[in-house]
Order: C-alpha cells, then sequence, then structure tokens
C-alpha cells in the first residue's frame, strides 16, 4: 500500500484494494474510477490519487463517508515476451538518468495503461527499450516532486549528483523533470555546474506516458541520445519540436521555456534558436556556437544562491509601495519584468530609488519575452539608468532571477553584481539576435 | 518653448535655440546632436529631448555646466507642394482619432524627418495623405504620456472621450497609443465600453515616424479604415503583421500582446487567430465570430475599477509571506501567474488560504501565456480549487488582472465575482482554442 497511511489507508484496506488496482471512489457526492496510485512523497495524506481513463491523475478527498470498491484486480505490470536480460555492454556510453519526479520518471508499460514511479534501470529498458540500444543506463533518484514544488535548494542538490555522477565517468547526464518549471532549473544548473565537460540534458513530458499522445518515450530516447552521443558540454532541454512524432529540439537551459500550457511542442528557445535537434536517432545541430565536450575534467558545483530575490512583472500605475514592501520583507535583489524596451511607470521610481540608496540591486527585463532591453532609447529608460538599474538584455525575466539569485551568491559588491549580470556566464545573454529568433503564428490567411 | 522652463529655458534662449533645430548638447562630458523636441508633460523639468539621428528620443540632464550649441536653424515643416485644402465630404465616414501620447501620435513629416507631437486634423493629412481619402477626421487630445506611464484613471478618461465620439455620430475611433501598454488600455476598454456598436481601434508604432523603416503610417492607415469601413463592433488592436510594410492585423483587444520589444510585428493574438487584416487598403476578416457593428445605439461606459489588485507571478519556492504581504497592504484582489496548467509552489498556499478567509478572490492563469487553464488534471491544481482559486481559463495574465479589477469595481460579492471571471464578457475567453492558435519559430532547420 505504497505510501498511504492512516484513515485512508484503513479504507483501502478493507475495499481490498492494491496500487495498480482499478477502483471505484465516492466522495462528497462525486464519483471517480481509475487506477489507484502510489502516494507521492508531498501529496495530501487524506487524498488518494487516481489515474483517470484520460491518463490523468487527480487526487480525491477522503473522509469517514468515503466509499472505495474494486473493479479490477490488476499486478504490477510484467513483461509480455520474455527479453533477455540487458547485460552492459562496455563499448556503449554510460549514462545516467537523474529522477526529480514528475511524469516522465514513470514506470511505462505500453501495454496496460498503468504508470508506476518506481524508475530503476530496468523499469528503463522495459518501458522504452530502444535506450538500451543507446547506452548504458544508471538510475539516481533525487527527489520526488511535482516540478511546480521544486525549490532552489533542490537545484543544488539534482547539481551535486550530476556533478557527482560526470566526475565519477558518466558520458552525459539526464535530468528527468516536470515541466512545470524545467526552465528555471535548467538556468540554475546552467549557472552552478562550473567547468563542465560532458552533456546535462533536461528532459519531460507534457502527456502521461500512459496516454496514446504521450511525448514521454520519445523525449527520453532523444534526450539519452544527446547525453550519449553529443558533443555539446553545456545544460540544455530536449523536447517535442513539433506536434509530430518525428523530432526533438535542443533548447540551450538558459533561453528555453514553456510556452503551452498542454502542447507536446510547448518548449520554445527565446531569442535565440535551438542548439539543434534529434530526429531518427541522429543529432543535427543548428549552429557552432556552443561549448564543446571534452573526455577529462573535473565539474565544480558552485550552488550558494541568495534566495531572497524577488521578481516582479510591473503593471500600469503599480504603486512604490510594492517595491518598498519587498525591501522591507529584507529581500537582496529585484528583478523587474517591465514593459516594452525595459520601462515601468513613474509611479515606481520612488521605490526604486530606495533600493539604490539601500545597495538593492534592481534589474530590467521585458515582459514582451522577445527582443533586446534597450534602454537608452526612451527617457523613461535613461532615468532608469540613471536610478542604477541593471538592463539584462535579452534574458527571459525568470533566467535573470535565477542568475541574480546566483550571482548575490558569490558577491554583495553592487558594482560587481552589475558586471556579472551584464556578462554572458551560461549562454543567458545573446550578443547577437538573428532576426529568425522570433515566433510567427501558426495560422496562416488563407 | 514648448514646454521648457527654469535653467533649461535660461540655457535654450541663451544659444538661441528652439524646438525643430538641430543643436548639440553637451553635458557630464559628453556630446549629444538631434533635433530639440519639446518637452512632454511627464518629463524631468531639468532635461532637454533630442531627436537623435537614428530616430531615437534622449533625455539629457542640464545643468549649470551643460553647454548648447544651435547647429541648424530649422522651421517647422510646411508642406512642400501646396495641396487643395481638406474639405469635409459629407459621404465620407468619420472617424475620431484620441491621442494619448507616444510616437504614432506625432506629427509626421517624410520630408525633414522631424517629428513633433503637435497634433491637429491638418496634421494628420499632411503627414499621411492617404488618410484624407479614407475618412473625414477629427482629433481629440485625452493625454499625452509614454505609454509605460498609462494608470487606470486614463483609461477611463479614455473611454468617456471614446463613448462621446461614438454617441456624437462617429463612424469609428482610433485611439493612438504607445506600445508598451498598449494591450492592457485595450483590454480595459473592452470591458469598459458596454453596448459598443462602431469600432475602436487602437493603433501605435514601434519605430518613430521619421525613420525609414517606421510602421507609423501603414498602421494610422489601417487603423483609420478599420474605424471607418469594418463592421467589427469591439475594441482592436491595429498593427503590422510582418515586417514587410504590407500588411496590419486586426486583433482582439483581449488577446493581444506586445511580444517583442523592438519589431514591427511585435503585436500578436495569444491562444486565438487575429480578426481579420488591412492590405492594400481593404479589410479581409478571417472569421465570423465578432460583435457586428449597427447604426445606432448608444455606448455606456463602466469605468468603475478596484486599483488595489495585484498581479504575481510565481517563482520556484515563492513564500506565502508574499502574499500576506499583499494582503496587508490592503489589496482586494490577486491574480496568479501560476506555472504549467495552473499551479503554484506548496511553499504559497497558506497564503492562498488566507485570502481565502478574507474574502479575497485569488485567480489562476499561466505564465507559458498560450494555453488553457486545467486545474482538474493535477492534484496541485485541485488542491488550488479546494482553495478557492479562480481558474481563468485562457486568458492573458494581463487582461485577467484588467478584468479583476473592472469585476471588483463591480461587485466584492465573491461568488459573483467568480462567475463574472469565468464568462466570457469581452472575447477575453476563446471557448475552443483553435489548433493553430500557437507559435512556431521562425527558423526552420535547414
Amino acid at each position: 500500500m505504497t505510501g498511504y497511511r492512516g484513515e485512508v489507508q484503513r479504507i483501502l484496506r478493507a475495499a481490498s484494494v492494491k496500487v495498480g488496482d482499478k477502483i471505484k471512489a465516492v466522495s462528497r457526492g462525486r464519483t471517480y474510477v481509475g487506477v489507484l496510485m502510489p502516494r507521492t512523497e508531498l501529496g495530501d495524506p487524506d487524498h488518494l490519487v487516481l489515474k483517470l481513463d484520460n491518463g490523468y491523475n487527480i487526487g480525491v478527498k477522503v473522509g469517514r463517508s468515503t466509499k472505495v470498491a474494486l473493479l479490477e484486480s490488476r499486478e504490477l505490470p510484467k513483461l509480455a515476451v520474455p527479453k533477455p536480460a540487458v547485460v552492459p555492454d562496455a563499448s556503449k556510453p554510460r549514462v545516467t538518468i537523474v529522477g526529480t519526479g514528475g511524469t516522465i520518471a514513470s514506470r511505462v508499460d505500453y501495454r496496460t495503461g498503468a504508470v508506476y514511479p518506481a524508475f530503476t534501470a530496468e523499469d528503463i529498458y522495459n518501458a522504452v527499450p530502444e535506450i538500451a540500444e543507446i547506452a548504458n543506463v544508471k538510475v539516481v533518484q533525487a527527489c520526488n516532486v511535482f516540478s511546480e514544488h521544486m525549490i532552489p535548494e533542490l537545484w543544488a542538490k539534482v547539481a551535486r549528483i550530476v556533478a557527482k555522477e560526470i566526475n565519477d565517468g558518466a558520458t552525459g547526464v539526464v535530468v528527468a523533470h516536470g515541466t512545470d518549471t524545467m526552465g528555471y532549473t535548467a538556468a540554475a544548473l546552467s549557472f552552478m555546474l562550473q567547468g563542465l565537460f560532458r552533456p546535462v540534458v533536461l528532459v519531460g513530458s507534457q502527456r502521461s506516458s500512459d496516454r496514446p499522445s504521450s511525448d514521454a518515450a520519445l523525449n527520453l530516447i532523444s534526450a539519452v541520445a544527446v547525453a550519449a552521443k553529443s558533443d555539446i558540454a553545456e545544460v540544455t532541454v530536449v523536447m517535442h519540436g513539433s506536434t509530430e512524432d518525428d523530432h526533438c529540439l535542443i533548447h540551450r537551459g538558459t533561453k528555453v521555456r514553456k510556452c503551452h500550457t498542454s502542447r507536446r511542442d510547448a518548449f520554445q528557445s527565446i531569442n535565440d534558436i535551438p542548439l539543434g535537434m534529434v530526429r531518427e536517432g541522429q543529432i543535427v545541430m543548428f549552429r557552432d556556437d556552443y561549448r564543446r565536450a571534452g573526455s577529462a575534467g573535473r565539474v565544480r558545483v558552485q550552488d550558494r544562491l541568495e534566495k531572497r530575490v524577488a521578481l516582479v512583472k510591473t503593471t500600469p500605475g503599480l504603486p512604490a509601495s510594492v517595491i518598498k514592501g519587498i525591501i522591507a520583507s529584507g529581500d537582496r535583489g529585484i528583478v523587474l519584468e517591465g514593459t516594452g524596451l525595459g520601462h515601468v511607470p513613474q509611479t515606481l521610481f520612488e521605490g526604486i530609488e530606495l533600493a539604490q540608496r539601500r545597495k538593492i540591486p534592481v534589474v530590467m527585463t521585458s515582459q514582451c519575452l522577445w527582443g533586446r532591453v534597450d534602454m537608452n532609447v526612451y527617457s523613461t529608460g535613461r532615468e532608469l539608468l540613471q536610478l542604477g538599474v541593471i538592463p539584462a538584455e535579452d534574458m527571459l525575466p525568470e533566467v535573470a532571477w535565477v542568475k541574480l539569485m546566483w550571482v548575490l551568491g558569490r558577491t554583495r559588491d553592487l558594482e560587481r553584481v552589475a558586471r556579472l549580470m551584464r556578462q554572458n556566464l551560461a549562454g543567458e545573454i545573446t550578443p547577437r539576435t538573428r532576426p529568425d529568433a522570433f515566433l510567427k503564428p501558426l495560422f496562416t490567411p488563407g
């Protein structure tokens, strides 16, 4: 009865259901039918988790009046056809998959439609047999949280595991991660992993792996391919490049953003083109300005962060009291997501002046997301520069936020902070924007 | 000496320069060369404003040591060729252009390269003669601010002017607006103008009108065409549809966003396709689900807003103290820009519970921007629903913020707020997302 305790466990036992069974639960007048899933670490202990037929997991609040009934007893999926045991092949690259939680870090079974967070190398080979052709896989579980609950402490934990694996001889590392905050973690790892000489690839899935339209298998195969075979010594994100199940894009970890709540091609490079793609198992690079992998080196982890940094999206008429409140709360840095070329309402200036007096760095990004901040163009921008605001070039607001946390973990000296923020440390600033580093609507007038 | 006072006026007078002259200013060791511009209402009184040769305006701080020299005395541009006076043609539609400030509300002169914020119907005809072919133009100046300094009070002022013009018989109204916060104003007008029966079109320019690459003329011509000739009784934004100077897109005012800091095709419809386009003076509609114009009616203005509404973009590990601080500051509503399908970190839940106890509505949008919030999919979303969080469907975060201000101006009843937020009032919620309502990168792998 993986993970369930107390009243919930009692009710499940009374109904003779176990994890993996198809059950019916009636709670507060509503009926739910699905496969009973193991409880996750951070889940509410008063809930049971069901995987519905549409592939989604839901939590059902359990009370004294909750009724549970077994519909179909199911065993943990076994291999349908006996397979030769996967014997490590010394000639193959060694790839470590670091699990953090989320859909892709599940045991995928194509036949039964069930998903289990159990997570071993054998599970991976069984679920996606193509992986065994590419690499010898080792699995390390860093944590098990939905990515919306990732916290900076866990970024650091993942960074230390990644560094250890690479320093111990891994050809590359794949980090399986929920998609919600994958961009934040990718940026954090990009800054934390110093002297990187092997590929580090974040991967996730937008549709859980038991749905017909799941992107999990192709994403995982492509990520392992990049970790095993590419010469990219950077932190990248590998996800579907289209809604066809035909290729994945390799995005730089500091230039990527989840741009859709549900589409498989949600991840897009912003203000830059992707580094390359994986199609039919082959890696195709689009450019050559990336850090090259080497056969030897030593990764160091700089994981010290100043967590007290605020990200503020500005709105018309936003009062200075917002900035003053942030300063009063003890925050040590502020990233503004301003408008256009890097502007904020005049109503905010007084708060920025206070930050300046308190030696709290204020960094400017744009809520346009695409394009570059340029504060020399209009008087508002020039006035903000005179107030000491640091322009973040073409950095994504959330990447600037992660970077400022990391920079403030190294120095509190305002001039050094400004210099580091304006310096391209991990590909987060594109020196020259390509004219095709923008979007166009899928819709074209007929 | 339009707008300059005190020390600045004294220095300019001493150098015998006037607005429109090309001058050199030496301030704090730096030399600036450009055309002296009139001072804007909200500018710092200690600055003079120069238009540089590259078309950008800069502010130069003036002190006792500032040196100013006249390079070239220039008169306000006159028409090079005598034109027949524009005689109002009773058969032509009547379009009112409401000026709010920003680049497009300037007097554009193709020959001299000078730009003046002087703003009369004659100026418009002189600058963009095509306009006179389309409509009889009347000009009303609502305010003169850069759009980053627009405040909700000015939205209301613009709404009242627009309503009056339509009720007085205008065929349509064009609102000339800076681009930074045009989306916010378009959303506000969409909610405020009730019973709209004529077109209301917001227009701006990304490049100031004296630059060769300016989008001002085509945008203005297209906006006047939509106001004069279309049957769209909605608030729309009309801006360049590509970097070619060949067509403008007509975006619904509640579904549009500035997606680039500098490109002419910065404005994009999000989660929906544009309503149509203007090409070679012709209006081409892409769809028929829009509110149709009528010949008679009465526009009412509902301009009451609750200004104390916060927009919070969530970040990993964001502490509940942020929400508590917002509540303590007296805010009456909160819009969250969460992750993925509508999630926030568990660390925030306690703050949301407090908001719920204080009867402060909390609305969920997604920082993905594209796609729909769906909080029934994962346990995090379901828990937030149980805490009373109101899902904002596929609304843009900033549109949900404007809408919540407007809804709270009508009612404080939490259930009514939730119902209104989930109801499509002005096209802000797309009931069914088209599969092509997404973006693709301009870059395509070769």
